[in-house]
């Protein structure tokens, strides 16, 4: 099986700005990328570099006036999916350097905040399973409410606000995976089943690997409505400030985006 | 000349708690460790790892009850010094790839909101003469207070408070950095001339390299006070959240903190 | 001259929902309203209650369903405003007790982190001039952008992004002038020369009367756009959070609003 | 019964500055203040105001130097306690318009943001049944940690964080009580019983009168330490910000305080 991706977003600035752009989806183990084809407006600068981990790519444009972007792409996942409850964590000790960052608070997961809170409303469960308790908790308190946050929400305002996108349940999730001492990180993607059709988010733990090799990481969606076996990454970060699909590093106005996801066997 | 460190501090945890510790010198082409000696109080667990941007180690502990560190250390750090108004910027786009994540947002640093503020109080400035007037700035306009701020201060907050210890000036410069689009790193150090002696935190910016071959990390103190030629450098981040030298991952009690730094021929 | 105000809005309550509603011109002695008319969609409660400071009222209702409110008002200003830089400030222990709540925090307005900010931008000037200052400073480092704040903006937040709307203008010189020790609160009114034409605030500061037989509330527009003369006050309050023209108490979906305010002579 | 009590506290101002206090017991119908002794450090003025609702005063200072403040007094409240889950909540449009106030956002209480969580938190409760449950779920939830909080915790920091001293359980439940729309104030008081001795905070919430003649405030303790019919109140006001006992508009040091509260048959 695979899947089907058109997206069309722009944006305009006034005066010359750089922007970083992250839309594109990565080519990785778990997912072929079959085909892709990018179409941008001219701007007075273009470079590609490697993005977050070296997953996926970043785009630097010079932007000024209107900036079109079009991108089609068909993407062969084949992920494996593990049930989270049987896999365990690693002893901090044991988790390799470069996954120690996914455990320190960011711009939009203040973790330390909730080491009091996980220890009490999740005690009792570790590692995958706490995880999993983590994603139902917040799937059985949060409603998905369009346009109930914005670029300034945190995790902290989220949790007791109880609405939000997918961003914030992401944001909600890898928070308090970090207050419990497991790293995560923050995972755009292009996903079947997700409604409205958008960008989404979910989030990756790092989990003990099955085999008792190491540690992996395995995605999770508080949302539950991404087909994750068959989601199409596109890049990972602290949150969302890391990877979204356009950085502007002046003033930018958001003229429109719009997000098209099929599978086809 | 050469550096002596000695580095004094201890904590208790009533449960058994993960704990990561940075306080050692890194081993870094501009300072060689001379002689270095470390005792930390037996504890459950012990490992070190690589720390962020490899610069340095952070350790691991599982600490129950008392744990006390001490840590002497002997440095010659041969750093040259460019004056930083003699370094251009490089484009966003001749940014190596690894550099990009230091212009993103960060726990401390919402580098986002500054960038109309930044055109404004400094337009006319690019490159290492804008993190020259933004250090001045700094300094003109900040008074050292010790105890004026705590582990929540943010950036911004100590933008409009206008006081703060290192961590709040190092926090402020990081920031009106990267809202320059400038990649700004925070660095933890020992520095000889900072009064009182503590650790000390400076920023490191990214800009391009005199000889022209590409981009350098530059050492900016906006306090004023490090003899940054002869700074003893520990760890770097995105902000102090990355590199405080005990982050705990449970309840922790601080207890004390002793830290002597002296030059001798 | 008077001013003949036009209001339209409306809202979405999908269960039964208490909402609080303040939006018509408050009899006051520096305005007289000659006529004024109100129609509001039946609904399970409907109350007035005199608003803060006995300034104007408050409407009660329990909302469900769609609710359209429609105001219509003549009303006649002769207000006399005084040049601020010939205000004196009274000296804090001369204030009306009833002022000092307008020396506090409030919700968007933290005017204690700003004390030292304000004696170094602002030394050398007082009362009446100070405000004048921060007015002009307003006046000239911010821009006037609809869209670019939202209902959790604090005037921290403002003044570093230094743009927003007159919500936002209102609320950093109520800020700088707490700061400066003159009790300053929020004012929503209609205004002439407002562009766009939409619900407007501006700040009432509270500064020696020039006969020196007490205190009077002086108003200040930091947007430049109001004809302070010919505004028609609706109420006042420590800050937004005060004098929102509906406060829900549950959810609620706001649906449409449209102002039209014109002078006649 | 009677209750003694006896304040010391001093602070410290290098340039003249304006400082406003409250620390005395209020004279108010449920307590007796049966004599009271005051002794302020002479200041370049001193004057006295109503405070918040016209209960207590508040005394405005010029200091400079050293001040030094010795209050001593006896009290005898004869405070009627009604069982909270008794009380009915009156209906929002039948709340007098001067407690409108109490159900909005303040500074450290941002309750709008609650309103979903207490609906499903606390749903099936109403009035002081549901104050009651707020009171308790806080009580089983909450760490009473001295130090843990700082002069700019908010209520959602607490919320969160599980931890604080008298003033966050205040802040929680003062929150928690308007996202129910419910009138709620934050109390400065003195209490037997709390350990250790300090300036203690309650809340009071707006509940009917059990007569059914209107409505009254109730005291609240999520602490669970005060014993409420023998507190002697000092002031009211929306949160901490407004009830401090002292409140310097510029620089000030604040050097001790000793607190002792005692009652006497």
């Amino acid at each position: 099986m695979s899947v089907k991706i058109h997206t069309q977003f722009g944006f305009t600035c006034k005066q010359p700005t750089s922007a970083l752009l992250q839309f594109e989806v990565a080519s990785l183990p778990e997912q072929d990328v079959l085909s892709a084809r990018c179409d941008i407006t001219d701007t007075a600068h273009f470079a590609r570099i490697a993005a977050q981990d070296n997953i996926g790519e970043r785009i630097w444009l010079n932007a000024e006036g209107q900036v079109r972007v079009e991108y089609e792409a068909e993407v062969a996942p084949h992920r494996q999916l593990c049930p989270l409850d049987t896999l365990d964590a690693l002893l901090p000790h044991d988790l390799p350097g470069e996954t120690v960052q996914y455990l320190m608070d960011s711009r939009y997961c203040r973790a330390d905040e909730f080491q009091s809170l996980v220890e009490a409303e999740f005690s009792g469960t570790e590692g995958g399973a706490r995880i999993a308790a983590i994603r139902d908790w917040i799937s059985d308190h949060f409603d998905y409410v369009p346009g109930s946050s914005n670029a300034t929400t945190t995790a902290t305002d989220s949790f007791v606000k109880r609405q939000g996108i997918c961003r914030d349940y992401a944001h909600v999730l890898v928070t308090l995976a970090r207050a419990s001492t497991i790293p995560a990180r923050y995972v755009a993607c292009y996903a079947p089943g997700v409604d409205p059709q958008d960008f989404h988010a979910i989030a990756q733990v790092f989990l003990a690997d099955p085999e008792g090799t190491g540690g992996t990481w395995q995605p999770v969606d508080a949302t539950g409505m991404a087909d994750l076996a068959n989601a199409a990454l596109i890049g990972v970060g602290r949150d969302a400030a890391d990877v979204s699909f356009v950085t502007s590093f002046g003033a930018m106005q958001f003229d429109y985006s719009k997000i098209a996801v099929n599978t086809c066997d």
